[in-house]
């Protein structure tokens, strides 16, 4: 092989269902010992939020869920479970709106159906919730990591998402700890020395992405990916992932274009309910 | 190293500059060699659409354009080169909007800031237009490497986007030739025996994704990942990307229902114009 040559490993991490309150480190250690997978520096491990979360006690009986009068309603107008309803309004920061099956919210600063909650690899009759703080759970998980294999690691919660008119899922990162996880290549050129254009890229959620090619969505029972020789710039910190504003998003600077629209009609005495 | 153990291994391909009416396979060809990377049955080479773009002529000088009124004033409201507007018009299927700097299109049936058109690894004063018919040119690519290396492969003409609020690109597949695009995991079951709630898999979206880890966007002349191990289902075709309605679409089901409400309210005469 060419000494030039870039490269990439990924080694998908099989272990034991992982169940409420299960030391998470512990089954990776062990997860890793048996697949005969020694973590190096600057190995990234992608991990799945459901196990993280289920892991961290947030998995909800939904029979222990009374919903109020908005989840009725919301539940009604979005095609969901009430209960489910009920823990999406108390679980995120916003919804603004969605389609039968999922309620479009900002959930922990990300965009999420039904804030996250999933029935996926729950217990029947049970949901699991996105981790409390996954940045912090990333964060604790390589601390331990590092600690156990004496080198610097990198740490993803992993999500997947739909992407906007496309069918299928993608890796979202919910949280990161140990590298840099969107980087800026503005000052960078392209191949005729121009500047670039593309100013940043999703380096944490592309590694999520290539993740879900071993994860899986279902019974695979591969809650952790190993990734090796991915070029990340280490650092010892879990950065919070840059957002950019609804304003300067292409998909949704539209929408509050038309909101603006509306809310001017508005005042300026348009609304028919106002006359 | 234990034989259960699930791995995909990723090679980044560096190449000279792709110049207009260059044959890439031909390059890629002699880089593989000289990389010493052999490609083996269920390969996946991922190509950034930019170099297949220009291989196939797609480099427009931007003097040669003159915008028409539409690009003038579109060009003014995105705060776009209306010669560049011009050829957004020209290029896409439809323009919903979008913000400063990025026009919302639909172009080849994909959501794309621009209509996929790039200064960046474009000579000076010149762009690059997406691929005429990225399926077909992910077909007749992988058809001739297959024959060259006597092995089933795969193929995608890959692209960056940028994702809803989120600062950063990630990979998007615009054409597949060898293997299924989008998996339907409809009828599998989670780890505790339930049905899935997510259903498909953006496998063709998530190998770009993976790549774009080794591409970078910029100067480093590495326009093809080969990506093997990856659990794809090969195919000998070239399927189309599956989308889903703006209806059915949870960030624009909610951008449809406010139209459909104005249209209502048009109708009902609640427009002030309209009195």
């Amino acid at each position: 092989m060419n000494s030039e040559l870039t490269s990439i490993q990924m080694f998908g991490i099989k272990t034991p269902i992982i169940r409420a309150g299960d030391d998470v480190v512990q089954i990776l250690e062990t997860a890793l010992e048996e697949a005969c997978v020694e973590p190096f520096e600057g190995d990234i491990f992608v991990l799945a939020e459901s196990a993280v979360a289920t892991s961290e006690n947030r998995v909800v009986e939904l029979e222990r869920i009374t919903p109020g009068e908005r989840a009725l309603a919301l539940g009604e107008e979005y095609e969901l479970d009430p209960r489910e309803m009920e823990l999406v309004i108390r679980e995120c920061d916003e919804i603004f709106g969605g389609v039968p099956g999922a309620a479009l919210t900002i959930t922990k600063g990300i965009l999420a159906p039904n804030a996250g909650i999933d029935a996926s690899n729950a217990p029947e009759g049970h949901v699991v919730l996105l981790p409390e703080d996954p940045r912090k759970s990333a964060e604790n998980i390589r601390k331990r990591l590092e600690e156990r294999y004496s080198c610097r690691l990198g740490v993803i919660v992993g999500d997947s998402r739909t992407q906007p008119l496309r069918l299928g899922c993608t890796g979202l990162a919910l949280g990161v700890s140990g590298f840099v996880s969107v980087e800026d290549a503005r000052g960078a050129f392209d191949i005729f020395g121009k500047p670039l254009h593309i100013t940043h890229k999703a380096v944490a959620d592309n590694l999520v992405s290539a993740a879900e090619l071993l994860m899986g969505e279902g019974g695979e029972r591969v809650p952790c990916v190993l990734i090796r020789g991915a070029p990340v710039k280490l650092i010892d910190e879990s950065p919070e992932m840059p957002k950019i504003s609804m304003e300067g998003c292409m998909y949704f600077g539209n929408v509050i274009k038309a909101r603006g629209r509306k809310e001017e009609n508005l005042k300026q005495g348009q609304n028919p309910a106002s006359k």
